[in-house]
Formats: C-alpha cells, structure tokens, sequence
C-alpha cells in the first residue's frame, strides 16, 4: 500500500518498487509527470528564496534581463527535484546526492510552464570505499511544454547494493 | 530609498549600490546575514518539493542515510540564494546564474540550523561575444553555525559592464 502524507505518496504499491546498484545500467532513461507553475507561486517562492525584481514583479521583469516574468532557477529546481521523486528512477534509500557535474537553466520558466523531466543514466559504477554502495550518474533535462530545455542538471547519486540495508552511505 | 515588498529590501538604499564588471577582483570577498531553519518548513518544503521520508518524517529520517531529519539539499540552496541576494555582492542587474561549475552538500542542515554564506571572487573576465558585460565565477559556502560547510557552489554569473543599461546579456 502506498502511504500518502499530505497527498504525496511516499512510498510502497507496485509502482514503488525500489531499485539496487544492480538494477541501473547505461542508457536507461526515465521519464516523468507533468507540473505546472503558475505566475503567483513564481512570485511567492522568489519573495521567500529568491527576492528580485524579475522573479517578483511583472513591470520590473519586462525592463530585466529576463524581458518578462521569469521562476526564480531555484524553483525550477525544486520542481525538477519533486518530479524526479514521483518518477519511476526509485534508487532505493532514496534520491540522495553526491555532488553535481553540471546544473544550467538554458530558457527561462514562465508563468503557465508545464514541466516534465527525462532521466537517462550515463553511468553506474561501484564505490571502492564502501563495497555496500555505490554510484549512478544521472542527466536529468527539465523540459517546458514546447520541449524547451529549461534546466540539465547531471547528477551523482548514493545507491545502495542489493542485500545491504538500503541506508548505509557517506554524507 | 529601499523599497520593500512582502518585508523584503528588493532595491535602492546606499547600502545597494549596484557593481559592474569592473568593481570586481579576483579575491573579493561577501559575507552574509543570517538565516535559521525551522523543522516545520523542513518538512512543508519536502511536502512540496522533495517528498522523501528523511526530509518529511522524524522517525523515518532515523532509519535512513542522514540519521535523523535533514533539510532537502533543495531548500538549502534556495536558503542560500536568499541570503546571496541580500549579501552586499550585488552585480548590477541582478544575480543571474549562467551556469555552475561544482554545486555540493558536504553536510546536512538539521532543524534549528543558523545558515549564513561567504562568497568570494575567483574569476573576472569580459565577455568575448558581448562587449556590454562579463562572467565573474564565485564560490558561495554556506555554513551553518558550528562552522561546518553544509552546501559549496561556484557559479558563473553574469555582470553589465560599466556604461551598459545593466540589462542586456543572453538567456
């Protein structure tokens, strides 16, 4: 059964079928849902995290670089991260990062955006450290609604091996 | 005069005086205030952008890799660029990332936390394609209050040159 705390499934059912080191390979690919953002949350997220004028105000994002209303790049991150939990890339333990290789936001998010991501692994490898663990290399791209790329963020992430307790780890 | 929005200084004020390009050098360096987390908004962030037992749930967090409750690696960074923003780096323009070149979390942030940033400048150079402005790349760490660096970041951020509107550049 899947448990759900404040209407987010966290775990259990089919669908959560939590993956080992052992179950990822090179050229996976995982896709996601869809999340849109609106034009408040944009600017209520940006008063909280992110205060300038382009992320809070229409009139002064038009005159900005940005030439409109634009999410603050941390947000889009932070719907990317919810995205990829809900996505069917299920590490077991969880989605834990290790460090990035590459974060940019190539296209603003706009108001009304609907994202989606795609995960593909370009690389798995086991720790020489911690023969409980080890590493995937993740490429995660955010797309917009016109398949625009707003976000490629190529990750590093903790798997635990099969037949360890799924919670051992370096942090 | 700094105008304020939802409590939050956004602009104007001595204490704003945008920088160009050319007012940055190789070793600068920009404190911060400070910010303290609280384990509600650890978890109402996780509920929304990271729904994952260890940052929503004090007895899960327990069993799992960060042995006890952790702020998603998300929300500290959005913490972050909060108090960035507020810091007396102020590139003309705004904060606008162009990329990062290492972008990691060496230490989870725990409930009750008091965050606060350093950023020093590690490269000022103009642009090769846009005479109007330039990349300054900085190292943010963000401790918290033991000392201990919780995330690293060195971005790529984009500054107006002296003489431009301070708002062209590429996105």
């Amino acid at each position: 059964m899947a448990r759900t705390r404040g209407g987010v499934v966290v775990g259990g059912g089919i669908e959560m079928t939590p993956r080992y080191l052992e179950d990822f390979a090179v050229g996976q690919t995982y896709g996601s849902g869809h999340i849109r953002i609106e034009g408040d949350r944009i600017k209520s997220f940006a008063a909280e995290f992110d205060p300038q004028p382009f992320h809070l105000d229409d009139d002064a994002a038009r005159n900005s670089i940005f030439r409109g209303l634009a999410a603050s790049g941390w947000h889009t991150a932070a719907l990317t991260m919810r995205l990829l939990v809900e996505s069917e890339l299920k590490p077991a333990g969880g989605i834990v990062g290790a460090g990035f290789d590459e974060f940019r936001w190539p296209h603003p998010v706009r108001p009304g955006d609907e994202l989606r991501v795609e995960s593909e692994v370009i690389e798995v490898r086991p720790s020489k450290s911690r023969p409980e663990q080890g590493l995937i290399k993740v490429r995660t791209t955010t797309f917009n609604q016109d398949g625009k790329a707003v976000q490629v963020l190529v990750s590093n992430l903790v798997v635990p091996r099969r037949g360890s307790d799924g919670n051992n780890g370096a942090l």
